[in-house]
């Protein structure tokens, strides 16, 4: 942390905000500048928060200098963390694909994505049960019933289940069936959802927010893994911005950014990210040059008659290819 | 909905989608155009969802017509809301203050503070008990002990409280308390706390998220109103752009919009909205202009000590200033 | 400018980075931390680009102290800048208005307008000659003839001419008529543009870029006073954000930054900023509780066949009772 | 168009808005709703816009139907554009790299970049003789001087050079050394310096402006189009958006809309879509698989030691490793 004084602060405001960083237990360094002083702060375990010193007479600003996050950072652990889920690796620099609907809509529908998605060759399926709607007159999930068809795809086929867990009250019901817990952009910082899926020790993919920065979601990827969980994957979803051809802005960087700031796992999910089916296989392949140790499809029998996001589904003729490009595109990046 | 089909779209994909708006209950109004045929749909009760048609073949775009939202609209109920919370009216043209501080921290400031407050004229006292914090590291309130705190205000001022529930699990202990739970910025599409809170039946302030639409607002007030309970008021603190010299980007447009497109009351809260204390008396008054119908703000009696959002925080003098200044003009506009 | 370094940087990285900032003529002041060092610099006349040494081995981050604006800066100039435009005072406390139709159509428009906006008491008219307009296949002004009917207005009424300069072409016409010459948002960042507008000593209203931070507009306010100019108008005219129910996002907290942070007279456009006729009073209201000096508005004969912008523009009858009110409303303010 | 009139039009105002629609020529289609009329417009050979009904009594909204950009656009000239440059092709399906320095900063420096360009196989050099910079502190280019070195480049090397016109006045001495014209991110929007450079016939890259939606860079296309001069690169370098951690958003869907909805090659430039020079080679990679037709990079002898733009620059090790790559990749792409 630097305080920068404002070039008006007397003698006496800069060693009042001296005598406030030493209460508190750390060491101020005062740099003497042309126009203004600045005082370091030293001695602190952690991130110390800016406003304990904002707000104090002569200071005009506060200048974070070590990062805040520091469980889910590389400069804390420098080995990639690897997740095994039943014996499939995520983050040990292979490629897994998690496809399936958006939503289960019936046990025909599901048992049906469930074979296509065996037969790509992929090891997970998604699907939702609970979904959160921005409205409320929209379908909201099977509930209950779409856990039991989950889990009846988790007895019967060799497929990882990643389904979404709303919220604490159906957290343990979601956690019987899932192998991985999905939290969702809208609940990216639902801090108390973020601690209680911790707890559980499954692993969790947790979605980046609609608008957080990078660094807020490194920050409630630190909820989960302060409750001892470090099997934790973090997914680019696409972002808001002004643009409105695309659903959401779909920032690649952000998955450089998480590979090189995080030793976590990272997944993309190009089929929110743009929203637009005919553009995910581009961005998909791209995902992988990219360096996304997971890619997150959405795909359904009959998209055109999906209950939700049938705009972005990949039917099954399509999805299949596209399982069989990225595996020959990962083979050829293993092998450059 | 108008649903656009592409210039080459066929006789048959024409019809086709006709055909699957006629199974849905609607009336398909088929617009043959220059370059291309565009498909009305009549006979809805509600809005349609355009991912039904957007993926038939042959379907270029599909555009809303009608709004998505009902029961906030002002098209349903012409007349405004007027919320009654123990004889005081939000939403009558009057003007109300909701101050206090970011968060309660000690018995010792939240009675300083409820004095000041109450000497100041206003009729409500803002405090956090339970804060949703970006890092796990940083103080997260005084959680029960907070509440009883506010609940001795309650009893010994002529206070009412403003307090935010955070999730469903302390819900019901906010609800004792509080004569208006607080919903936040990082919570308003978590839906199960909306109907939660909705079912309460208690006066709701529902926070625009960081990112969030209005219509997106509009329609998480719609989970609120959906449970029956109209006490809801719709509050504006700023929303997330490019900008970095201030917090937020305080949208005061937004605040005209709400009262013209919703019966609900509207909330102004410059402190989160700008971030910044000295920049809060400008955009109080202009939230006055802009049709606010209450003013919420930080003030603490030592805003450079605060635990959270001192840089934010009018400190007393500060506060009682505007405090007079806001209910003079509040004065000038109504005989205006 | 702070440099910080990594934790892994060396003792010879370091030395490194000192010696550095020794070659440019600066002084580099170690700042030793518990994880990592940092160097602060000083000596340096003004700012000093990051990109001088962030690419050092061993660099983590450059964070800049001094602000990288100068002549703009109410540091530099405490005093605020009045502009006199033929005998009417910009900045020195008062209201001005200007008022007119978006583009200069007909003879007979701009008379009526000019009419309505000397009636209304404001001594301004706005209109424009050359329109910028995002696609090749809109109206683009009455050019060289618009400008004609600029100077008709201004020899037979009271009022100062504010109108836009596209390009260097055409700006000595535009300055030959203008008594303030206008560079629009997207012209914002247009450098030559600027310089040379600043070269004919005019006063000029610089709108802000739609995507334009506060800094880059005080930058490029500090092309304009380079030039010896300092009768510069910074306005705010609404941002581009997320947000689609209004045309921009009107960010009102860039009127009270612009007052704090520079020297300048400020403007406030509701009209762009919004961009709905009904939502501008309200709007203009705020601006000028907000502290803006100016506001600007567009009005025509008859909104409903205007060629550019009729759906922000008010009709005559609305603009004098907005024209009215905020007469009132300073008064009232200056009173207080 | 579409014109949806609101709930409680009269049906007086409804045939007014339908007489408005004939007096310009168009044949208004009465649509009945449930709940409201909308008017369809036909006979329309081009866009019209929306601000001509916008405003008339009882209209609540116009949507457009039909696309406002023609030229561009592959529904009207379906093959896709190849731009063949002193016989190098574009957009034929084969990949070109366009590396070198942000500004031609030296003789010795530009010389040493050409020769290892040429070494890499690239065919194109990019490098800035004009510099369009924030604050006018920094950094200008070298201007006359520039151009001169980059002409010698042209002369001694099997390289064609792209390099940006800034402005009207310098755009013929540009065009005169240029076999690409760069027009900035700043300029996108510049129509007069569209029009001046599209009226050259010399190819052009337009780099899309850091808040322009897509549609508006198809239109500002538009105007380079309209001039008969088909020869354009349509560039995505990043947009402004909430996220600090990466210098630009870099939108990879832009690409692949890009693609989609034009028949004009793409280019992609990670150098300045994420600005940090470690992660380019991962983003360039991206764009080759999201079907950019071009990559542009920027390349340093020394970039601690950059005039401008050194943390995004690849030092020579890096830039030949990064161009065998993306060689490799495009081969396997080509064969797959």
């Amino acid at each position: 942390m630097l305080i920068v004084m404002s070039p008006e602060a007397s003698a006496d405001q800069i060693d009042a905000v001296c005598r406030r960083v030493r209460e508190l237990g750390f060491t101020p360094n005062k740099i003497p500048g042309a126009g203004r002083t600045a005082i370091g702060i030293t001695g602190n375990p952690g991130p110390v928060p800016p406003e304990l010193f904002a707000h104090l007479p002569g200071v005009s600003e506060c200048v974070r200098v070590t990062k805040p996050y520091k469980l889910v950072s590389r400069e804390t652990k420098k080995e990639p963390t690897i997740i095994d889920i039943r014996n499939e690796k995520i983050g040990d620099g292979s490629l897994q694909i998690v496809a399936g609907p958006c939503s289960v809509e019936s046990r025909d529908q599901i048992m049906k994505c469930a074979e296509v998605v065996q037969q790509s060759g992929a090891k997970f399926l998604r699907g939702g049960a609970f979904k959160p709607r921005t409205s409320p007159y929209l379908f909201q999930g099977l509930k209950d019933e779409g856990l039991k068809l989950l889990d009846e795809v988790k007895r019967n086929f060799d497929l990882r289940i990643v389904t979404e867990a709303l919220n604490t009250e159906t957290l343990d019901a979601v956690a019987q069936v899932a192998d991985v817990i999905q939290i969702g952009a809208r609940n990216m910082q639902n801090f108390t959802l973020l601690q209680a899926a911790g707890a559980t020790k499954k692993a969790i993919v947790l979605k980046r927010g609609m608008s957080a920065t990078l660094q807020e979601l490194f920050l409630a990827g630190e909820y989960v893994l302060a409750q001892g969980n470090y099997n934790l994957i973090l997914c680019e979803r696409g972002i808001r911005t002004f643009e409105t051809m695309t659903r959401n802005t779909f920032d690649l960087s952000a998955v450089v950014m998480m590979k090189h700031h995080t030793h976590l796992p990272v997944a993309a999910d190009p089929s929110h990210g743009v929203g637009i089916d005919w553009a995910v296989p581009a961005l998909a392949k791209a995902s992988v040059m990219a360096g996304a140790d997971v890619i997150m499809m959405e795909m359904h029998p009959d998209p055109a008659r999906a209950m939700s996001d049938g705009q972005q589904s990949l039917d099954f003729p399509a999805y299949l290819k596209l399982a069989k490009e990225l595996a020959e595109l990962q083979k050829w990046k293993a092998g450059n």
